[in-house]
């Protein structure tokens, strides 16, 4: 039974001032709530889900106290959901705990210069985990991780993959001892790069880039050949391109 | 001056029903709109317009005959625009010719098969105009070209991109004598493979990927090996991925 105050608790989350005042968020469909029931179910506080999504469900539930388990019809999802279409199930998370620093030692760290599209960050995220690059670092002014379009963007990925929020700035300068990558114009070309175990890659914004602030730190630059009249490249693929010649031949 | 009549046919726009049934589409924003006038002002068959964008943009203006350019205000664009924040400037442009039988000749040809969200087929547009890749081939139940979203997320490469949509079943049947690349599990690394002169490269659907009367046609299928725990990569980012790799060295 979904009381009133639970709605409104829940529709509250739609909103980023209300969402980051809370100590959970939400996720939404049987893909991704399969995917926290798996992996860390103890982040878990409440599902709300259909009889038909909870019938296929039961072995994953087991591992779960029956009052966190509300049945809903479909009008009460509706109401819940912040999806056009909702999809079955829904879930209230605790935020996982972050790192607050990173520790850049052996491993490759993505940095997003002020990414303000949720999709491309969720997909950003997502792209990271795939190759197997489980830290990111995001300036202030970045899209907000619990935004539900970031959530279901990561496809789960925000299991495997830190975020950390910083003032980008002040960090990059403190961190110049590591190889720093970044897109730019008149950089290497990108298939002459080799792999690479250790560095921090930038993304920058959507429209404008990194900012100078930030890419006066980058010690590589790196160009995707053009070979064709597009002016740019969307964030989260330029992304994906440098990250996949990162890992080349690992 | 914008008529009630005007407002009411563009506002007809967003729905797909008019949008198919009309010889013209909806682009927004001073981006998309610059590089219409520059490269094809012919298909500009109106320009509704802010006088702050006005005031700028005389020079490229001159190529339209003035009766073209409807100065509106801002009331008048929120009505006329699909974008939650209206962007100084929308035109009524003419849906170009698109050719019927692709040319697979000396060159890469891209394939969607059930791409269903907007923005990654109008990302993958732009990331295979980005690539020198001219033409798509789409089936049927893909996105439609027309839609806002995809407009808007080509971000003018619809204007160097043909794209043309076909029974894709059926179609490629009768192209098999071309290498087929397509990403699959069990595929070659993608490291290995060399650059491409010719060939078609096919895009499966985001959840469902290339459907199996598609994918026996492939001769040559590839793996972006993966790294870390992610279940799939975003389509459009795969595609820009697997067409960088294509164009390696060229």
């Amino acid at each position: 039974m979904l009381s009133k105050s639970r709605l409104k608790y829940i529709q509250s989350l739609s909103h980023k001032k209300f969402r980051e005042a809370s100590p959970e968020f939400i996720i939404e469909g049987p893909k991704i709530v399969e995917e926290f029931l798996l992996n860390r179910p103890e982040l878990i506080n409440e599902i709300f889900t259909l009889d038909t999504w909870l019938q296929g469900a039961k072995i994953l539930l087991s591992s779960l106290s029956p009052e966190k388990v509300i049945s809903v019809s479909e009008i009460e999802l509706e109401k819940l959901s912040g999806l056009s279409t909702p999809n079955q199930v829904l879930a209230l998370v605790q935020k996982p705990d972050q790192p607050t620093v990173p520790d850049l030692r052996n491993r490759i760290t993505l940095v997003l210069d002020n990414i303000q599209d949720p999709g491309n960050m969720g997909t950003i995220i997502r792209t990271a985990d795939w190759f197997g690059i489980s830290q990111v670092v995001c300036s202030k002014e970045s899209a907000e991780l619990y935004n539900p379009k970031v959530i279901q963007s990561t496809m789960g990925s925000i299991l495997r993959v830190a975020v950390i929020y910083t003032d980008l700035d002040q960090w990059i300068e403190k961190v110049k001892d590591f190889p720093i990558y970044c897109t730019a114009l008149n950089g290497k070309n990108l298939y002459e790069m080799g792999p690479v175990k250790e560095g921090l890659l930038i993304i920058g914004n959507e429209s404008k880039g990194v900012r100078q602030s930030v890419m006066q730190a980058a010690t590589k630059k790196i160009t995707i050949p053009r070979f064709g009249g597009a002016e740019s490249l969307n964030a989260a693929v330029a992304a994906g391109i440098v990250m996949a010649q990162l890992r080349k031949s690992c």
